[in-house]
């Protein structure tokens, strides 16, 4: 037996969050209404501001309340002439925390994926291919994941910007910093490998 | 460089929520944004909802919007003429999912601890006196926390009710069902061989 309609009710609208069962959405709830009810306040407002106000950058997709984000709108990344392509806008601050990209980025959002009828217009490379012939573009860095579709997502990129005269670059896949080499699993070290630079002295 | 100054803001008020660090926060953020914006909508309303109209029953001092929870004003419930102490509103829903219990609850929102200045009124044990000299009580089942301060609340509770000529019993401590004896530890043992009893044909 329940003693709370509303209390129901928030348990279960917090297990639309990701990594939430029933367990912790019942823990969330306790201790927002125990100790924290105006944490719980500010959280609806943020929610409510966030789903219906954010929407995405026209130059280069990612999440933003405005109609061009910071990092578009800022000159000096302008002049750049670099623009890094992600899947998604939490690569955006993964690659910002590193400190050493200045350019622009362009979301995809996603990858090309003609099996789940996700074509390049799905992925906005309409977009990116109008800002590769209207703007100053020297070079498209392909940031997608290192996986099957990431792969040929940046592949088919490459081509668009082959046609516009632009250089695509790909990160460098291998082992990872602080890795142990037994560790880590054969695809990577094929990888690292192949993409071995000379050390100039 | 932040794109959006909503976005941070979301990702700062879901840390209000219990064990959700940067990355949680980032992750739920984006998945509300991307896939679910009518779930995060509706987890806006409901903490809305609940944070400003749930309050205490003002019989057990559970989680309610009414001004008496359902336990309390199930007319079955009053009849049984048991009241079970527990600590917190989270004990009273395992104690409902075992179906072992009929009677009704009082929550005590914490426990006695002099160091920290919570005495018996802090824990309600005011209004608990209350009931126990207007209503007829044949039994106060203990279940605090098997815990230094829960066993004194315990105590403190029994010895209330041998003021009023109420029974009180505590819940058994000891060997989990399903452990194994070896794993588990000596102090619960002990209250296991003191809490034994005779096995009748």
């Amino acid at each position: 037996m329940q003693t709370s309609p509303l209390l129901e009710s928030l348990m279960e609208s917090l297990r639309c969050l990701p990594g939430v069962g029933p367990k912790s959405a019942q823990r969330m709830a306790f201790q927002l209404l125990q100790r924290d009810r105006s944490g719980g306040m500010r959280l609806a407002q943020s929610l409510t501001r966030a789903m219906s106000e954010i929407g995405h950058c026209r130059d280069c997709r990612t999440f933003t309340e405005e109609e061009v984000c910071t990092i578009c709108s800022n000159q000096r990344r302008q002049n750049s002439g670099q623009i890094c392509v992600v899947e998604s806008p939490a690569d955006i601050h993964a690659i910002e925390q590193t400190g050493q990209f200045a350019g622009r980025y362009f979301v995809l959002m996603g990858h090309l994926s003609p099996l789940d009828g996700i074509g390049p217009n799905d992925i906005g490379l309409d977009r990116l291919e109008e800002r590769l012939a209207s703007e100053k573009v020297n070079e498209v860095i392909l940031a997608t994941n290192p996986t099957v579709e990431g792969d040929a997502t940046a592949n088919f990129i490459a081509e668009m910007c082959g046609m516009y005269g632009v250089m695509a670059s790909r990160i460098a896949h291998g082992v990872p910093v602080g890795g142990e080499l037994e560790m880590v699993d054969g695809t990577t070290l094929s990888h690292s490998l192949a993409g071995r630079q000379q050390i100039k002295f």
